[in-house]
């Protein structure tokens, strides 16, 4: 059956050292509770790309979910990055708004298979502070469109 | 089979005056074109309420949707508005955000099964200007923690 499940924000502060695979003792010792939150969730479902994670963000600043991605990059999962607003992070192609309109998505295709999308902007402040939703959905009725719009913005930005 | 449908936007600009059920010739004689669009296509799954519309908004200033809430209440459908930013609508109670953080939401919930929900502000800017997504849901995962959050934050917003 498809994965059908809604994540709630603002989420608590927890670790997520484990989950990034940071260096460390096992069970990590600093003063974080260490359970499971909506942030956790999320880092967890993007953790399962095996193969490729689009990426389609008006604003990418958090740190945590830019570890997630430089974790995956280092395992050889393929990253195009759409965003307005993001990091620059080593080998890793990022594609900018070249348009008069923002570009107001915030979603992110695990495997071609997996969306995950909401109203979640990827900064801090979104994340600990706002009331926000994210949808994980694996309906091929939501993913296939989604894809086509990453095709047809990474076409549309290609700055060659 | 349940609704699943994804609106992407900017949308063209349209007329919606029938739409709305504005007076006026039919069919009607503006200058814009008359076909479908994302917004209409919007305000269609909108206006079919018939019992009740739950509205959890951040940024509310759309005229035609500002046109479509009216109408649906003069029908006598129930409209419940969270937002943090929106207009005063005669007759219709519209709780506020008391909190810190923002109240991120753009979620609209038809006779308490469709949710319908995405990246977009309703605002005319998000709506003709930017990349934005609307998805068209019915599936109980995704309706019933959207109806709970929407009951979580009216009573939070109660300002008795
Ligand atoms: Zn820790
Ligand atoms: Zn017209």
């Amino acid at each position: 059956a498809p994965r059908r499940e809604v994540l709630f924000f603002p989420s608590p502060v927890t670790c997520t050292a484990a989950l990034l695979g940071e260096p460390g003792p096992a069970p990590c010792l600093c003063p974080l509770p260490h359970g499971d939150s909506p942030l956790a969730r999320l880092l967890r479902r993007l953790l399962s790309a095996r193969r490729s994670l689009e990426l389609c963000l008006f604003a990418f600043s958090s740190p945590q979910l830019g570890r997630a991605v430089q974790l995956l990059h280092r395992r050889g999962v393929r990253l195009p990055v759409l965003a307005d607003c993001s990091p620059h992070f080593a080998g890793i192609q990022v594609r900018h708004d070249q348009e008069s309109g923002y570009m107001h998505h915030k979603f992110a295709i695990v495997d071609k298979k997996m969306l995950i999308t909401g109203s979640l902007n990827w900064t801090t402040q979104a994340i600990q502070n706002n009331r926000e939703n994210v949808l994980i959905v694996e309906d091929a009725e939501y993913v296939e469109p989604f894809l086509a719009e990453f095709e047809r913005i990474w076409e549309e930005y290609n700055p060659a």
